[in-house]
């Protein structure tokens, strides 16, 4: 198995995000290492010094995928035995060109704090969406962007939380519960918000799935239950003509990206 | 002001994160948008056809960051006027020589549900972030790999709520309360879980500002209670001999990532 090392002189997420995604369209399985924060010569050398070992051991070589600005800590690391990808540099110099001005590279650049007042809306996004998690508070969606309904696990806090985390975006969440199911109406809270309303659905089998692991053999968890509420808030959705995506086969980050395309809501990014 | 695109038949998050990390370097402001899901001939014409629109509005080439990997799609977003950074296939071929296989292109590879039992694991660690925020449950901290202690707005819920979503890891987070600081010991759930503490500080200063905004003018916010709590955690914290980090300057990448090196706990990279 190829040993493949993210490298970088901040947290490496970009590395990781990346490399993950180029890595993926080959079809092997690769040991992955990530190594954050190599802001030192010394560190930078036990670095090479442990991807030369690995080399050394395992006889295949080493894929580094690197991003790195500091000229010096960087040729540390190309100049070990791997074969090493440079992330950033790679298309810095055709973008200087084409924009006719110099890179500055500055550490810390991507998930850093640089700009206090987008990290604080950011994390005021967070709480945000804590604070108004699953219908427990009803009283603060005008400050909100998106309002999520559903049925109890559909889906619908992760995908909040997700948007609060990398997009900054104030969404709220309101599980619909057996009066409003019965009674195919919307509560007040959510009428006089009506805009901002997106639903999320499932496949039943799904939710049975998700609620037996939740709460095993509940009323809660039974089949027709779950296909009941699923009817009724279908019903409840169309009626209201309040638009609405399946989240049985997407992961929270298509979901999310989902809702933005369908909402219109820019991405805020960070 | 040049204008970004990033384009993808996928979320474009890659495409996002890693354009945005490089153009960070760039000591200019742009005009960033995202257009997901490019999955088909049409939709492809259309970004073609924006992607002119906006150079001929603005008299500037735009910048073009794509992951596509169908190649009929891609040549219609190439063959646009602006300038096309092709983030996948510049890696793709070097990696292919070095591999000596040939890749494997598949849409939906990186932020999707491929793994359906991957995907899982890390919505229950959402879910496990949650059901023990805050000190509200103490009884699951055997299954936490990580358990953040620290005082009230230190920063360790977004932590908990990072690490989950971000690399999968089960977090539980204890704020101490006045009980816990005046006697200057652990409770008995703490104790019982000693090896997985991980203690988060904060400056004063910011601790203040940040209560402020949460609570205004209370005891909670004043100086000298943050004062007093900050300085009887960090006792404890040595006391006990449990590792922390000052929160102030780090965002919550950083302070994750920071965590994950001190424990030795491996990410899970999705």
């Amino acid at each position: 198995m190829h040993t493949v090392f993210y490298v970088s002189d901040g947290t490496a997420i970009t590395a990781e995000v990346f490399g993950h995604a180029v890595l993926s369209q080959f079809p092997l399985p690769f040991e992955q290492f990530t190594i954050p924060f190599v802001e030192d010569v010394d560190k930078a050398r036990a670095v090479q010094a442990r991807i030369n070992e690995s080399y050394h051991q395992s006889g295949k070589q080493p894929l580094v995928f690197h991003t790195i600005v500091d000229d010096e800590l960087r040729r540390i690391i190309t100049d070990s035995d791997a074969m090493c990808y440079d992330f950033l540099n790679t298309f810095v110099a055709p973008i200087e060109q084409q924009l006719g001005i110099k890179a500055e590279p500055r550490t810390h650049r991507t998930h850093g704090m640089e700009n206090k007042q987008h990290y604080d809306a950011r994390i005021d996004a967070v709480n945000y969406a804590l604070d108004n998690d699953d219908g427990v508070n009803t009283k603060e969606y005008d400050e909100a962007d998106i309002i999520l309904v559903g049925v109890s696990r559909c889906g619908k806090t992760p995908t909040c939380l997700y948007l609060a985390l990398q997009f900054g975006i104030r969404v709220a969440n309101y599980p619909f519960i057996d009066q409003d199911m019965s009674r195919l109406s919307l509560p007040p809270a959510l009428k006089a918000n009506r805009h901002k309303l997106f639903g999320l659905t499932i496949d039943v089998n799904r939710l049975q799935e998700i609620r037996q692991r939740r709460r095993a053999d509940s009323r809660y968890a039974a089949i027709d239950q779950c296909r009941y509420e699923l009817s009724q808030v279908e019903k409840l959705f169309r009626m209201e003509a309040i638009p609405f995506i399946d989240t049985t086969y997407h992961s929270v980050e298509e979901i999310s990206v989902k809702i933005l395309e369908r909402t219109g809501i820019r991405r805020r990014i960070y």
